[in-house]
């Protein structure tokens, strides 16, 4: 019988858990659940439920590991969630809770982090060591492949390719301010929610474009699908903007590639792979501002797991790929 | 006896050997040589001259292997210099060149990433797996050194924190050209020998400021060290220029740092240690500029081995440390 392993991805509304083939990395079996509480404690529990949804008669003690991604900053390996915004969670010990709930070793780690890893060993960047994951969400994030390890840094938070400063592409316009509290994130401008976030505010303030037309004027639906819709239709407003996003997006992973010099970038996310406009932008930029020497040879793809890359890298981590 | 290993630093006007002590990092005898003629055949005899001059009476052979830094661009393993401007080389085999002439194995790196693993091994960055080393001299460089590693990358030129791309800082202003043909480089705005040349041209066009009155109107010894004098002694124009160095340097390194969540930042270079005002603006532009997580616990340090880097990280990669 094939090794298998559960993995779990918590997000700010769902926790999803997967029973995965750690040979193939097929997902066997799937298990949901929306997130009704989101205390500490209630999301143990829930959990604990989406776990026995796929353990089988067993329970997760047949298993010797758990590997849970979570959408928060993960110090190491100690599996403290130090801040996740969208859980509403400060310094909440995840990996003991659900180690004295569940009876297994559980480890956890940031949930792009998980999804970079799923798409290392099964995805678009196998067969390579050396890889950039970019993330473009709701949010923005990365993991970092180098060396055929998932690079970590000295606190575990390394790949926070959305809070990277970016200086604003307008002249004279002030820096946005990010969910983390900062301002000038790279996220800012970039993610999915303060993507649609800016774009309802324009369009409230009287900017012209096809985009409310094709709403009948009800912006509260507005989100990065319409934009896209909009840009491929030729319409100036959705074209500036994803022009202004697909600059700083692009930019920020060239200046990473010309750092790294990775073999390969996989570009993943809802937002960029729902938008071919923006995604064309994005890989012009990275192929023509990354340094000459790192751009030969460097492959530039999409994503290929989807949403499985989470539970599926998380699976992997927990146990067997588990890192230092 | 202490294990000795020869190292070789070759810049554009110089070449020198060390002998260098592998457990402590001393360096026992160092020898140098100006090149007259910077033709590889002209170079790899220079090269076996400063080596000779430190080998002792057994001569190179009585060393196993070599190592050699070289201001330029080097294919990962395979010793191939791929473009080294100082020297006026391209695609030149330096490895199985100086292997032929000298009789051992030769390891050819980046100088910047010997310089760093120097630092790595027995300077500021000592005691840490996790560094981001950066100097700032005539160029703009890095080394990474990544889980106890300096990271190569997919083709060996990972770490060329002076080719990524900057946004000019001026409204309207158009992307200054680097030396390696391409625009917008920060080495462009931030190298030593790319700032001097901008001084001397502005100050021609007539820019009002301490540092022509300082020569006697004799711009064409101005460099970077009567910049900093003129903005230590309150010269608007040399404050102005260096707080655009400093924000473009320390943006780039803190978008590094949030990608790497490295443990300790060590800044090197001529130019940055010899311009104290420089660095207190580069220093604290990391400090705000870096995400909050990589921030926390992060250290800021200065370079300690000053030229002596690079021959002692040559010697320990050309043998005992070689990257795969």
């Amino acid at each position: 019988m094939a090794a298998r392993a559960i993995g779990v991805d918590l997000g700010g509304t769902n926790a999803r858990a997967a029973l995965v083939d750690a040979e193939t990395g097929a997902i066997v079996s799937l298990s949901r659940e929306v997130l009704a509480d989101r205390s500490p404690a209630a999301v143990v529990e829930a959990v604990a439920r989406v776990v026995a949804g796929v353990a089988g008669p067993g329970g997760a003690r047949a298993f010797r590991t758990l590997g849970v991604g979570v959408a928060g900053q993960v110090l190491g390996a100690s599996g403290l969630v130090l801040n996740a915004p969208n859980l509403g969670w400060r310094d909440v010990p995840l990996s003991g809770m659900l180690e004295g709930r569940l009876g297994v070793a559980v480890g956890v780690v940031n949930d792009l982090a998980a999804a970079a890893w799923g798409e290392s060993r099964f995805g678009a960047a196998r067969g390579t060591g050396d890889a950039l994951v970019v993330f473009v969400g709701t949010g923005v994030g990365s993991g970092l492949v180098l060396g055929g390890r998932l690079h970590g840094g000295a606190r575990g938070v390394a790949g926070e390719l959305g809070h990277v400063k970016v200086r604003p592409p307008r002249p004279g316009e002030a820096p946005r301010r990010c969910g983390c509290g900062a301002v000038g994130c790279l996220e800012a401008y970039a993610g999915g929610a303060n993507v649609a976030a800016r774009v309802r505010s324009e369009l409230a303030a009287g900017a012209r474009s096809s985009i409310r037309e094709g709403r009948g004027g009800d912006l509260s639906r507005v989100t990065a699908v319409q934009v896209e819709e909009a840009a491929a239709a030729g319409d100036a407003y959705a074209r500036r903007l994803w022009d202004e996003v697909g600059e700083l997006l692009g930019g920020a992973i060239a200046a990473a590639a010309t750092l790294l010099n990775p073999q390969r970038i996989v570009l993943g996310g809802g937002m960029l792979l729902g938008s071919p406009t923006l995604l064309e932008i994005v890989e012009w930029r990275i192929r023509t501002e990354t340094s000459r020497s790192a751009a030969v040879a460097l492959e530039v793809v999409k994503a290929e797991l989807g949403d499985g890359a989470g539970v599926i890298g998380a699976a992997l981590l927990g146990g067997l790929d588990r890192p230092a």
